[in-house]
């Protein structure tokens, strides 16, 4: 287990165009691509900061995660991602230490790279996600 | 204003010990270094990953900005921070782009750094903290 860098820190919006609009005046920060990822139910935009990225996340629904989420805390941080170079090592390592897992096995997420949700009840109430770079 | 990276992710914590002993477990992570400062009521330990960083929160007591958000919210994300090269050109762009600024003007942060924080009204809901990176 080898964290690469954070990858990305997930926010959750309401409204994505305007979430944006206003990252661009505030920031000076554009994205990278914008893209619907049908199997987490979000529409996502990755923009870049340096090495890392701020992905602003807007539900497809109520019923999704990220939708839930907004009902139950409003708009705000959803998670942290952590890259690394191998998901299957990282997860064998964290289920070793007792991690509880959401995905025990790698799935696809944004950008094309395997992904796996490690349960915020696993350390500092905090939801990480793995991200595996790709070659 | 140009961001120049994610400098770190803070995370409220409980215990500060036992979040460190977790995180190295978990995800090989050790801290560059550990601190109290006073000014924002923290014991706080920044813990490198790649080129940005976790920061552990724990509050030294109750009436504290951390202290009542782990009132509040338990344990958790509590704040992104961007590094900037020029504080003061940040906070002037913000202000003129109708930011609600915590800090007007910078303080002293972790790492003796300059910093100032925007409030999560301003943008996503989100707790925004800028660092100003020393020459």
């Amino acid at each position: 287990m080898r964290l690469v860098n954070i990858d990305h820190v997930g926010i959750a919006v309401r409204d994505l165009d305007r979430a944006l609009a206003r990252h661009e005046e505030l920031f000076r920060v554009r994205p990278l691509y914008r893209e619907v990822v049908e199997e987490q139910g979000v529409e996502e935009a990755m923009l870049p900061v340096g090495g890392s990225n701020i992905q602003l996340l807007m539900p497809l629904g109520k019923d999704t995660p990220v939708g839930r989420f907004l009902e139950r805390r409003g708009e705000g941080i959803h998670h942290v991602a952590f890259a690394v170079a191998s998901i299957e090592d990282a997860l064998e390592h964290l289920a070793a230490e007792g991690a509880q897992l959401i995905d025990e096995h790698p799935r696809l997420g944004g950008g094309g790279h395997r992904v796996a949700f490690v349960h915020p009840r696993t350390v500092a109430g905090t939801l990480i996600e793995l991200v595996e770079l790709n070659e």
